[in-house]
C-alpha cells in the first residue's frame, strides 16, 4: 500500500489537462454497452467508443461501462460527445481523487473508491470508480475489469428485482450500493485479523505482533480516508434537487446511506480497537519483562549470598578456626539451606513465586 | 462477542431481498396478539400470521409481537398485508442494523438494540428489536422470546398505569422505554466490573487484569456503538411531525430521551475510566518492576564486592603477606562488615530501603 | 464515590411511578416555608405539606423548601396540589438525574447537582437539588438539610441585596447562583490536591502517588459529568421565552452562565493536568529505574571482571608460573586497580557517574 | 502560577457585592486622565476619582485609566456616576474573570487578560484588564501600573498614527491590539524554551528535563484558557450592532481578530509539540535504559561463564586430572579466550556492539 | 525550521505601520509586468514600481509580480496608487500571516503559504505569497524569486490552455492552483520519509529513529497550520459575492477546493501515522530490552548456581568427605550438566529460547 501515488508529472500543466495518474491496472480498454427498458434488452462489447455514442439520444436506459482509464484520448472523445466539463475528465483519469459528488445540472458526476484485498489477502487495493449519470444513461469508469458490477449485470439480463422497471438513476444507485456492500467484505476480513491478533496479543506477543498491529493501524487510517467522504457523497445525492434523481430512488439512497454510516461506525470501532491494542501490547511486554526480571532476581538473590559464603571459606588465610572444625562443612551447608528457605519465604510473601 | 456477523451471503443480491443475517436464536417463530381499549382486553397466541391480519382494521390498539426473524416468508406476508416497503422488511431480517428511525408516512419504522448479559454474565448479547408503529397497531419483531416486554404485557393485562388509556404511539414508547431502562442494568454490571478491576489494578496487577481491561475496553466500544445512534432515533421520534405521534406522548419521549442521554453519558464516563485504567496498569507494572530491580540491585551491590574480596584471598599466590597474619581473617571480616554498613547507609539515603 | 446507584428496583414499573432511588440521606423530611414581599416577611417550619398549600395562591413570593425526597407520598401530594406532571415527580424522587431544565408552561422544572466534600474531605458527595419555579413560588427539594441556601435565607430575612424587591424567578436564580458558587469551593480543594500531587510527582513518586492520580482522574470524570449539562440548563433558562422569567433576571442568568463556563473551563484544565500527570508519573518511574539500573550496572561491570581475575589465580593447577613470582600478588592488585580506573573513566565519559 | 485564586471569601454574599478577589499588586490606586480631539490634548494625574467625572459629558475623547482594582469604594463611585451595572463592577474587582464582552447598550464592557513573564522570566503572570467603552470615553482598569499601554499614550501625545483622528471605539481597539500584540512576546519566549528543551530531549534527558516539560505543559493549559475566549470577545465586538462601534473600526477589529486566531493557532501547535515531547522523553529514557542494560548484559554474559570455569579449577577435589597436566593452565586460558571471542561475535551479530 | 519569527520589533507601533518581518530572502526587489488579452501579449521587467502604474487603468489583464517584500517604501507607493488599505500593506510586509482572504469590495486580498524543501531536502521552507485581485489586474508579492509561477508565465506566453481567454480572476485562480499543486510535491517527499522510517522502526530502532520521528511530528504540526486555513480561504473565494469573481471561475475554485481537502486529508493521515510511530517505537524498544534481559537472565540463571557449586568445593574445610572421593570431581561435573539441561528445558517451556 503506497502512501501516495506520484503526481508531480502533472505539476505545471494547465488545469483540465488529461493525464493518467496511477498504476495502469489493465492493458487494453474494454467497453461494454447494456441498453434496456422493462421489455427490451441489448448487450454488446464494442472496440471504439464512437459505437457507444448513438445511445445517448435513445429513450432507453443505457449503461456504458469502460474498464481502464489510462486511454486519455478516448476519455476526451467521450467528454466532447457528452459535453462534459474538462475538470471532470481530468478527475476520471487522475485516480487519486477523494470520493465526491458534483452536480453539473445536465449530469451528475460521482467518484467512488472500490476496495478489495489483493490475491494474497495481504493488502487492500483501491480502485477508483467514476460514474456519470445523465438523463437516460450512466457511464461508469473502472480502473480494470472487475466483478463487483457483475451481479447488477445479471439482474438486468435476467430482469430480476426492480432494476429493469426503473430509470438511469436507479442504475447509478445500484452501482453505489454494490460498492458499499463490498466494503462489508473488507470489514469482515479486517475483523478476522483483529480477532486473531487479539488472541496473540495478551498471551504471546512477539515483535511480529507489533508489526501486524502497526500495519493494521495504518490500514485503518487508509480505510477511514476512503469511507468518510462517502457519507457526504451519498447524502449529497439524496438531498440534491436535480431532476435526474427521481423521488422513488431517494428511499433507496437513504438505505445505502444507512449502510455507509454503518461502515463508518465499524471502521471507527476498529480504529479504537487497534489503537487500544498497541497500549495492551506495551503493557503485555512490560508484564513479560517483569516476569523475566523476577526470575533473574530470584536466582541472583538466592545464589549470590551463598556464593559469597562459599568464597569466604575458600580464602587461604592460615588462621581460620572454622576450617578446622569437625562439623564446619556441614554447619555451613545448613546455614546456606536456612538462607535459601528464608529467601523463598520472603519471595512468597512478596508474591514473586 | 463477534466483531461482525457474516454478511457476504447477501452480496450481489438486489436491494430489498429478504435474507436472514445473524444467528438463529430461536427455532420456532412465536406470534402473540394483544388487543385492547381502555375497557376491553384480548390476548392470544396464533400459529399463522394470517390470523393477525384482521386486527389491522379494527379501531382497538393491537400489538402483534413476533419472536424470531429468520422466517423470511412470514415477514414477506406481513409486508404485503401491511403494505410495508421491501427495504424495511430487509432491515428486519438483517439483524446487524444500526438503531434507526424512519418515517414512511403511513407507519413509522424503528430499529433498536436490546442488550443483555449471557447466562454466565461474561458477555454482552445484542438482540435487534424492530418496531412498526401504524395507526392502530404496533408490530414488534424480536430475535427470540424475551422478558423485557413482560412488564408491559402485565400492565396492559392489569390496566396498570395509563397504558390502556393511551393509543398505539404510547405503546411504542413503552417498548422503547423498557429497552432503554434495561440498559441501566447492563451499566450497573459494567460498573461493578470496573470497580472490581480498579481495586485489583493498583494493588496486584497481573496479566489477567490486563486481559480484563482489554475486554472491558472492547465492550465499551461495542456498547457505545449501540447507544449513540439511539439519541438520534428518539429525538427524531420526538421532533417528527407524523400524525402517528400524539402531542401527549411527546413529553414521554422527552423523558426517555433524557434517559438515553444519561446512558450515553455513563458509557462515555466508563470509557474514560477504562482508558485511564490501561495507563494506570502500565504505571503500576513499571512500579513493580522498579521494586524488583531495587531488590536485585541491593543484593548484587552488597555481595558482588564482598565476593570479590573473598576471591582475592582465595588466590594461590605464594607471596601474599596478609594470608600469614594472625588476625588477617578477622580483619577481612570486619572490612566486609564495614562495606555492608556503608552500602546500607547509601541505600537508605537513596530511599531504596 | 459509587459509580452508579442501583436502579433496577424500578425496572418494569410504568413511567411516572414514584420510587425513591438513591441513598436516604436524612431520616425525617423537613419542610420550611418562607413568604415575603419587599415589605413583609414570614418564616415557618411545618410538619405536613398541606400547610404549605395555601401559599400557592397568594400574591407574595413563597419559597417552600423540602429536605428529603424519600417520602414519595408527600411528593405525590405536592404534585396533585400544584398540578405537576408525573414524570417530573419521578425525577425528583429519582436522585440520579442529569442536570436539566424543562419548561412546562405553567412552571419551570430545574434539576441541579450540589457537590460537597464529605467530612474527611476525601470524597465528593453529590446531592440532587430540584427546583420548581411557578408564578409566585419556588419549591426546592434537597436530599438532606444543607447549608448552601442559608445565606439566601439570611438575605431574605435581613432584606439584604435586592432579593426582597424581586420576584420568584430571582429567587430561583439565587439558588442556582449559590450552587454554582459552591462549585468553586470544590475546585479549590481539587486544585490544592493537584498541586500537592505535582510536587510529589517528579521528586518521589510512589505507588501511593499513582493511586492518588488515578482517584483524581476518576473524580474529574465525575465532576465533568455534573457540570457540563449545567451550561445547557442555564443558557436554556436565559433563552427561554417563558413569562415566568423576567427581563431583569436575564442579566443575572447571564452572569451565572459566565460562572458556569468558568467552572467548566477549570474542570477541563484540571482534567488535562491530571491526564498529563500520569504520563509524567510513568516517565518519572522510568527515570528512577534507569538510576537503579545504572548503579547495578556500574557495580557489576567493575567487580565481575575483577572477581574473574581473582578466580583465575584461585585455580589449583600445578603449573601456574605467576603463582610463584615474588611480586605476582602485587602485580595482580595493580592490574585490578588499573581496570577499576579504566572503568570509572568509561562511565564518566558515558555520563553515568 | 497558582491554579486558582481563593474565592471563598465571597461565598454567600449577594450577587453584585463588590469584593476584591486576587493578589493586591499595587499599594495605591493611580488615576490618569487623557483627553483629546484631533487638535487638542490634555493629560493629568488626579488623586480622587471625582475629578474625572466632568469628562463624561464633554464631546472630546476621554481615557480614564485606573491602576489598581482593590479600592472597591472608588469602583462603586465610578459605577454610580457612569450608571454601570453592579454585576459589571463586581467583575472588575474580581480578577479571576474569563475574557468576555458584554454589550449593555449604553456602554460595552470588555474583560481581557494581559500576560507577562515575571522579572526572572520563570513564570507567566496574568493581569486582568477591564475596559468600559462609552460614547466619548474609555475607562480602563489595570491591576497595577503597566507599560503595555505606554506606546498608545505616546501615540496620542505625539498625534502619531490615526488615533487622534478617531473616536473612543478606536481607542478601545488600540488597547485590545496592544494586549494581543503582547501575547506574541510571550509566545516567542515559550518558543525559545521549547526549542531549548527539544535539543536537550533526545540527546541527554534528565529528570530536570521532565520537570521542565511538565511545567511547560501546565503553562500551555494555562495560556490556552486565557486566549481561547478572546476569539469570541473580539468577534463579538466586530459583529456587535452597537452604535458605539463605528463602521471604520470594524476593519481594525477584523485585523486584531486575525492576530488572535494566529495566537490561538500557535498555542495549539505548541501544545501539540509539548505533548509530543513527553512521549519522546519516555522513549528516550527507554532507549538509554536499553543501552545500560546492554552493557550490563555484555559484561555479565562474558565474565560469568569464565568465572565459572575458573571456579571449577578452584575446587579442591583430590582427583582432578587436568590440574596435574603440564599445559592445563594455558589450555584453560585459551579456552577462555575462545569463549570471549565467540561471545563478541555473537554480540556483533546481534548488533549490540 | 524556526518555531516563530521575531515580531517584537513591531511592538508598540500603531497598526498599519509598514515593517518588514521575516528573513530577507532576496537582496533586490524584482518587478515584472505581464499584460495580455486573448490576442495581445506584453512582458517586461521594470526597475521602479511607478512604471507599473499606468496598467491599472487599461482594459487588458495585467499581472504585476513583485519578488521581495522588504522594500516597505515601494509597498507604500503601490498602496497609495491602488488605494489599498494600510492594514493590508502591513500584512504583505509581515510575512508571518496566517493564510487568509479578505474582500475589500474594490479588490480581494489573499495571503497564501508556499512550501518547498530547502536545497538539502532536509527542511521545509515557508514563503508568504500575497495576491491582490483587482478589476483588471493581479498583483502578486513573493518573498523571493520563485519558479512555481513559471508554468503559468509559460502558458500566458504560449497562449496554452484557456488562461488568455479568461479574466483576472482566472489568473488569480491559476496562482492558487499552482501553490496547492505544489503541496503534493511536499506531501510526496514526506510520504517517502515516513515509509523509510517505518521500515527502520520495527526492525532496528535507534535513537536516530526517535529523533527523526520527533522531527517529522513537528513538521506535521507545522504543515497542518499552513494548510488548514486554506480551506476557508478557497471556500471563501468560491462563496464570495464579489463581482470580481466570475461565475465561470467558480467551478475552477471548486476544483482547487477539492485538492485542498485532499491535501488536508493526507496531512491528517500522515499525522495519525507519525503519531502511531512513536507508540510503535516505544513498544519496539521495550521489545528489544526484553530480548536483552532474556539473554542476561538465561546466562545468569544457568551460571550463577553452577558457580556456587564450584564455590562449595573450593572451600578449604579440612573435613569435606566428597573431596576425597575417587569420582567426586566427575560426579559434580555431571550434576552441573544436569542442572544446565534442566534450566534449558525450563527456558524452552517458558518460550525464552
Amino acid at each position: 500500500m503506497k502512501l501516495m501515488k506520484r503526481k508531480y508529472r502533472k505539476l505545471g500543466l494547465p488545469p483540465g489537462t488529461l493525464v493518467h495518474i496511477g498504476e495502469k491496472k489493465t492493458e487494453t480498454v474494454k467497453i461494454t454497452i447494456i441498453d434496456y427498458t422493462e421489455k427490451e434488452f441489448q448487450e454488446k462489447e464494442v472496440t471504439t467508443i464512437e459505437e457507444a455514442f448513438p445511445f445517448r439520444d435513445t429513450s432507453t436506459v443505457t449503461w456504458i461501462n469502460i474498464d481502464g482509464v489510462h486511454n486519455t484520448e478516448m476519455i476526451e472523445k467521450i467528454g466532447k460527445h457528452f459535453a462534459l466539463h474538462p475538470l471532470l475528465l481530468e478527475d476520471i483519469a487522475h485516480t487519486e481523487q477523494r470520493p465526491k459528488m458534483e452536480d453539473f445540472k445536465e449530469y451528475i458526476f460521482v467518484v467512488l473508491k472500490m476496495l478489495y484485498y489483493d490475491e494474497n489477502g495481504a493488502e487492500i487495493i483501491v480502485e477508483q470508480v467514476s460514474l456519470i449519470l445523465g438523463k437516460n444513461f450512466v457511464i461508469s469508469f473502472q480502473e480494470r475489469e472487475g466483478d463487483v458490477f457483475n451481479p447488477i449485470r445479471e439482474r438486468i439480463r435476467g430482469a430480476k428485482g426492480r432494476i429493469r422497471k426503473m430509470e438511469a438513476d436507479y442504475l447509478a444507485y445500484a452501482f453505489i450500493d454494490a460498492i458499499v456492500d463490498h466494503y462489508f467484505l473488507i470489514l469482515e476480513k479486517v475483523a478476522e485479523r483483529i480477532e486473531n491478533l487479539e488472541n496473540e496479543l495478551v498471551s504471546r506477543p512477539t515483535s511480529e505482533t507489533l508489526r501486524a498491529i502497526h500495519n493494521l493501524k495504518r490500514e485503518m487510517i487508509f480505510l477511514r480516508r476512503s469511507v468518510w467522504p462517502l457519507r457526504e457523497v451519498i447524502s449529497g445525492l439524496g438531498r440534491s434537487e436535480s431532476v435526474l434523481i427521481k423521488k422513488s430512488t431517494e428511499l433507496y439512497l437513504r438505505d445505502v446511506y444507512d449502510h455507509t454510516i454503518q461502515v463508518i461506525d465499524t471502521v471507527e470501532s476498529f480504529r479504537d480497537m487497534v489503537s487500544g491494542m498497541l497500549d495492551t501490547y506495551l503493557s503485555s511486554i512490560s508484564n513479560k519483562m517483569n516476569e523475566v526480571m523476577k526470575v533473574l532476581t530470584i536466582i541472583a538473590t538466592i545464589f549470590i549470598p551463598l556464593t559469597f559464603i562459599a568464597g569466604i571459606y575458600g580464602m587461604n588465610f592460615q588462621f581460620m578456626p572454622e576450617l578446622g572444625w569437625r562439623w564446619g562443612y556441614f554447619t555451613i551447608l545448613c546455614v546456606m539451606a536456612l538462607i535459601v528457605i528464608g529467601m523463598v519465604i520472603y519471595f512468597k510473601k512478596k508474591n514473586w513465586l
